[in-house]
């Protein structure tokens, strides 16, 4: 039941935005006509440029002219296009199933539109987005406008983006050095190996940097560097919700010492320090129960040996997160098929949800997945990031203790 | 509605087999108790042991004492059990839902009982377990008799093991070194870390091994030696149904370049090559749609560009895989939300499965996590591994190709 145009010129009302979906060939020619109409901004979806071959390259740079010239502003080629969740719009040139994204925090931007709605189920994140963008071949609007906007963006606190190439180094150094003090910047990159670098070429037609200089960058700027795609969106959970932890000693509390010690390795590489309990916290823990007073908090043989151990839950919880030398908590939960276990659980999430402001990641597990995502979106939905691996929840808590750290230097 | 029994000694049948959930210091005495009534096989699960403190490793050395002087051999104690899928076996100590297992090619090992039915959702696993078996403290039966045994075992093909410490390093090379020429061998090892090394010590009692050690023990032997714990579960997948790649080339097909430069950069670093084309699969790709003869395979233009775009995949999966020069594919769909193009891949893979023998590994990504489930359901019971990210497709890859190579060698 829409009203559909052979030109954009014969529309009778003003337009802000164009989205154009045509052969590459047609492309420069509408982007004039837009721009004749009023149109400022415009996303170039369609493919063929160069990103394809010499030709396609050729009419890239016949579109950037064009824009010049006319002073329009273009996102893409080769985009899926943007999102912003803070006025609604979410113009997606694919079959994506509507749903209305959940506005919140994290900032999502690639050069790929594999983040896009029609690629990533986002109402499974657990948290929310303010903006989406899917740079495309960036041939006006890139990686750097991107960052600036953000950085300024108030609905953005996050900004999670996966890169294959940097348009400017210098600009994205200086602009990166701005907003880090800010705003945490994660950055997947690909490009890493000799093969990837080529790989990234033939697909956007922009040459990758250099990996050392790209890491260099990332250091000397205070970007946080992610290591592989799903971390692009896994990772920023633990800045959406989650204070920063003043210190670098993390807690572990589990039913099981066999993943503890997992844990402790992946905290060692992400140089945390296993926190030790303060006199007074040990004291407490151990009179509730015979070796639950040192780390990491193994809850297991209370559980086998209580009959109402998990009455105890909520204030063993407030203890370990009470203790002055805790400043990060990894915290496992096993989803068990007694439902009142998962509710001694909520209640002290929100417990020490009241009073307390340190991070906690939680994992959970258990032999029910639909009961796995029961517990987890109650507990995300009281604020707390739940992560898919225990690793992750690790890593996570590394990655904001950097943050910290990054912060307090500038 | 069960019989209980105040002793065994009171059991009028023969016994085959006891578990014991008892306080550690009464467990010698019940398993004393169990010799005489003729039991041979005992599971621990009773903690409090060497894991505990001294007084636990006084029990320990005692319960151990009982046991060889009784011929009766354990597993334990401070452990989850077992479980035989060929027999039924499951005899879960801890509150699981119960639900049948499935029967399948892989045995899973652990020093942790987070394997165990009530901590693991096997239904969603995507492949099916021949044992599996916490070895908890190891005060009797231990990872070599394990690996002997399932070395042996018709019914597993593919072991995947998670280990804190190894009990006897000399023997572990020599089984070891026995099993890998037939079957798959991955570890998932903790105390790779100082920290962790120190953690694994107050868990189980048992000292880990230098990882340095570790690792060449692994070269030697051919082990796949595996990142973290998820991985125990991720990556036997790949050897569970699929058969090993004659060569490293992959080849990559995909609706978006983003990610075939990631999987690029991933495949680099797991000495995987990107397959070329011949020049005859090149010419029959091309004639598709252009530019579609160019590894990775990129669908997206063509999906842009045709409305009929993906009729045309099962024939270009059939020709991509019909290329001598490409020994593995990571293959990418698009969990669209029109159903249609579902039923293509489904035809797509039932068509290659009569026809190659070459492994293919399957990210699905899309915005219906739903739909990608039920996709994903779909070309698992074919016969195909689905991987929830594309790393770990191109990481399982990357074993099987090594995996072969270890083959060959012996």
């Amino acid at each position: 039941g829409l009203k559909v145009y052979a030109s954009i010129k014969d529309v009778p009302e003003h337009v802000d935005f164009a989205m154009i979906l045509i052969n590459a060939r047609s492309v420069a020619k509408v982007v004039e006509e837009c721009a004749e109409k009023g149109v400022r901004a415009i996303v170039v979806v369609s493919d063929g440029f160069a990103e394809r071959d010499r030709e396609g390259a050729r009419l890239q740079d016949e579109l950037v002219n064009v824009a010049r010239a006319r002073g329009v502003r273009i996102i893409g080629p080769n985009t899926a296009g943007v999102v912003n969740t803070s006025n609604g719009f979410n113009p997606c040139p694919y079959e994506a199933g509507y749903y209305k994204l959940r506005e919140g925090p994290v900032a999502i931007c690639a050069q790929t539109g594999m983040i896009n709605p029609q690629a990533f189920p986002y109402p499974v994140l657990g948290f929310g987005v303010s903006k989406i963008c899917d740079f495309g071949n960036k041939c006006d609007l890139n990686e750097c406008d991107m960052l600036e906007y953000l950085g300024n963006d108030p609905h953005t606190h996050v900004i999670s983006m996966y890169l294959e190439s940097i348009h400017d180094g210098q600009s994205f150094l200086k602009i990166s050095k701005r907003v880090t003090p800010q705003k945490p910047f994660l950055v997947v990159k690909s490009g890493a190996t000799k093969e990837g670098a080529m790989a990234t070429f033939s697909h956007t037609g922009a040459m990758a940097i250099d990996d050392k200089v790209f890491q260099a960058v990332c250091n000397q700027a205070g970007i946080l560097r992610l290591d592989n795609f799903e971390e692009l969106f896994k990772m920023p959970k633990i800045f959406a919700s989650q204070s920063l932890p003043s210190g670098n000693q993390v807690g572990i509390m589990s039913f099981t010492g066999g993943i503890a010690a997992l844990a402790i390795d992946e905290a060692a590489r992400h140089r945390l320090r296993l926190a030790e309990f303060t006199l007074e916290t040990a004291g407490m823990l151990e009179d509730i129960f015979p070796g639950l007073g040192r780390m990491p908090v193994d809850m297991g043989p209370m559980m086998a040996a209580l009959k109402d151990a998990f009455d105890q839950y909520p204030r063993i919880l407030e203890i370990v997160l009470g203790d002055p030398n805790i400043h990060a908590l990894f915290s496992v939960l096993w989803a068990s098929p007694k439902r009142e276990i998962l509710g001694r659980y909520i209640e002290a999430y929100e417990l020490v949800k009241e009073r307390f402001d340190k991070p906690v990641a939680t994992w959970i597990y258990g032999p029910d997945p639909q009961l796995i995502a029961e517990l987890r979106s109650q507990i995300e939905e009281m604020g707390f990031p739940v992560f898919e691996e225990p690793e992750t929840c690790i890593k996570a808590i590394g990655l904001a203790v950097k943050y910290a750290r990054i912060r307090e230097k500038r």
